[in-house]
């Protein structure tokens, strides 16, 4: 159901109070890949716990244990599972979100203090390490409780929360914590829908929901021959050389135009339907987005449509590069003896690691034995998971269209990402209900790299960027997009 | 003419006063690539100065300017051109050599202070850096100009010698002096031939000439596309990756057997002739040899004579590594925006860099259109050098045949090397006559590597070693064969 007029109308009026909020938020540098944030985590989880309870929630700080950081033992920053609600005539939802952040030094280029929000009036953005990844989401559901507890308003739902502090540094103990609470009687018991709020709109004009994510399959691919590095004058033309053999296996395994040279890995791919094809048609992104976004002119295709796709439906394969060869700057007649490389798949439905990994192995064993080497081949899968992608016809994406027609009054793309977050999968498979990313931010907002921002307009109160800002197409800036793999 | 008896037994009967000069020698770490050591070049400089005036030389040092190393302008420590004799009814001999040496430290893992010569009195190896790369050669020369001068023996040539402080960090300075004093009435006026010491035995048994090396041609192939490093999960199959159409590139200049597929190329070699490869055959050296020294069962062939041609008589092309690619442990998505695949092709007659470019150019430069790529592609030449080979039939070979004869009981290898010695392709540019070169040290002296040594009887005098001896084929060490390209 729509929100209210009056339920805006408080949002905009506490406009002030809700940036402060954030900016306390953002003045704790919750680092987690750092032991020397952890303090700071913990003060983050209890800052946040503060601010639920305040608005009416039940909150429960739990446990997740110790691990070992920077070879020091730590204690995990405890996750905090909250509720509001418990009429068993509305819907419950479930909301994720993490508190803590990426690292952030003003020496890495930032324009200002990370640490502190610096409001840039003219732009509107406020900009500061976590202002969009992910604490102004998570401090959304604090603002949207506060509104309906001081107006006196019932909430349409039940809610629950779980927020957690070691996203940013892969999520430690949380499967486990979600698996523990999964069943009967235990916290999760009940949830209807999953909403997550950790991603990024497709560009810096159009709400978006997200509907799909493509899984990994990471590959290390190991020649080695020599005991020791050679020396190419010496051994030059005299002994089969490790690099010689990857380079080729390497080039055969993906064309210059993407597709995968791995028989049976495309024909995995769930066909398309028409129906399909016209959501891709109907984004607001066009080829020139993408090579904005890249800086250059290197898209795949001239239609949009099959861009868009080969980014968020269909599987991908890229070279990373090779470990153990010469990679610095000037000139080394080196033969190195024993090459890794580095190559992964994105995965869609219906392809998973497990139906993937034997392709490959088989594929690059024969490949490898065509060549006639006397060095030996080593394949492995790093890691990987699962594609995941949800139904967008579901109530919970259909109220999640309403609520965004109603902020933004405009009908919200509909999207897939092309890479990874993994508690979604983790969430859809435990709980077994339909899981829906609402991102906050806009695609632009910089989340791992310097200047973090989240545009005022979207915090506070969605609405259509002015046409004047509509017409600046901003590159999209790297490692905002939520992937911890 | 052969060495006379008394000539031997004066070199036997003072071997502990050429080990006194070597441990002396050895005693100053004059390492040129490091300024710290600049002093000790010198010091190095005055050192052999001093001793060539002592048994009878005229010396010049020649000072060679200056150069920037480690942020400071040193001066480049002197070459010394130094003279003995001047009958016109004998030849003149130029000898090249060089004073200087890598760095050692202890903690890089030899087993001894490198900068004290200690003596093996098991296995006869005199340990030290430097003792065989190239100090000990330089002073083999004194030592037979002392014989010669405490026996009151003539001279059977005139004697010239230019001793440089640079060679390893490469010879800067040295190609120019050689180009002033290459003239009439200038030092290297009247040379009838070369003979440089400055490289090893094909293994451990057998002495060896050398007339042939290889020459280079250093690449670096460039592709570009986007304007920064790009996330697999947001750009894969959405734009050209560059390292999909480098790696394509790069698979398609050698096969795993070592054929160099650029067309042309392998056309340029001067074609085998039955004399060379009986020569081939001839030499003391096998498989298991080569295999030994990589440290695995990777020779190219089983045929000894088609490894030893494929190092010392074919082209080679090595994939080196890639710049700009992930190349650390672990798992890393990305798509680099920028990388270069650094390759090289070893030269030999009548292959040079000159001919060999514009065939590698116009390859490249057709494969990757081929690729239908929006990316940029770069091909540069980082540096090369002309490949080198003498006459081995020439009076200087066949005098250093008959003297190697009468110190070591044995007809000597003919041989060629892989890699590179740039001073010997400017001496017989420069000076238009026949060079040799004439190894002391052996196959596993370790010369750039740790705990370097030379042998107690390759130093001293001549032997072949005994038959337990030769029965240890010892393991060649990295680094030994001398290549500053």
């Amino acid at each position: 159901m729509p929100a209210p007029a009056q339920f805006l109308d408080f949002i905009d009026a506490n406009a002030t109070r809700f940036i402060k909020r954030l900016a306390d938020a953002v003045a704790i540098p919750s680092v987690s890949g750092d032991a020397a944030y952890r303090k700071d985590v913990f003060r983050m989880a209890t800052f946040l716990e503060s601010e639920l309870k305040a608005v009416g929630c039940q909150v429960r700080p739990v446990a997740l244990g110790k691990h070992i950081l920077d070879g020091q033992e730590l204690e995990l920053p405890p996750a905090l599972l909250a509720e509001i609600g418990s009429d068993p005539s509305k819907k419950t939802i479930l909301c994720y979100g993490h508190f803590d952040v990426q690292p952030a030094l003003k020496s890495d280029g930032w324009d200002t203090d990370p640490f502190v929000l610096t409001i840039d009036e003219k732009t509107g953005q406020l900009i500061g390490r976590g202002s969009s990844d992910d604490k102004g989401p998570v401090l959304g559901w604090v603002n949207i409780l506060q509104a309906h507890k001081e107006l006196g308003l019932p909430l349409p739902v039940n809610l629950k929360f779980c927020f957690e502090g070691m996203e940013e540094s892969g999520s430690e103990g949380l499967d486990e914590l979600i698996a523990r609470e999964a069943g009967k009687d235990k916290f999760f018991d009940g949830v209807d829908a999953v909403c997550i709020s950790d991603n990024y709109w497709l560009n810096t004009r159009t709400p978006c929901l997200t509907y799909g994510l493509r899984g990994l399959s990471y590959y290390k691919l190991t020649i080695s021959g020599p005991s020791r590095d050679l020396h190419s004058g010496v051994f030059g033309r005299a002994v089969h050389e490790p690099m010689t053999d990857l380079i080729s296996l390497m080039g055969k395994l993906v064309t210059p135009q993407g597709e995968i040279l791995v028989p049976g890995v495309e024909d995995l791919v769930t066909p398309l339907t028409d129906e399909e094809f016209e959501r891709y048609e109907a984004l607001d992104y066009g080829i020139e987005d993408i090579e904005t976004s890249a800086g250059a002119s290197v898209a795949l295709s001239n239609e949009k449509a099959a861009v868009l796709m080969g980014r968020m439906r269909y599987p991908s394969l890229s070279l990373h590069g090779i470990e153990g060869a010469f990679s610095a700057p000037g000139a080394k007649t080196v033969i190195p003896a024993k090459v890794s490389g580095k190559f992964s798949i994105r995965l869609v439905p219906d392809q998973t690691p497990d139906a993937i990994d034997p392709l490959v192995f088989k594929y690059l064993n024969a490949e490898f034995a065509k060549l006639g080497s006397k060095n030996k081949m080593h394949i492995e899968n790093l890691h990987g998971g699962k594609p995941w992608v949800a139904d967008p016809k579901h109530w919970n994406y259909v109220a999640a269209t309403r609520a965004t027609e109603a902020v933004y009054k405009t009908t919200p793309d509909l999207t897939r990402e092309g890479g990874s977050i993994p508690v979604t999968l983790t969430f859809a498979e435990q709980l077994g209900v339909n899981v829906l990313l609402l991102p906050m931010g806009r695609g632009d907002d910089g989340a791992h790299s310097t200047n973090e921002k989240l545009d005022r307009s979207n915090f506070i109160k969605g609405r259509l960027p002015s046409p004047d800002e509509a017409s600046r197409v901003l590159p999209l800036r790297g490692g905002r997009h939520k992937d911890v793999k």
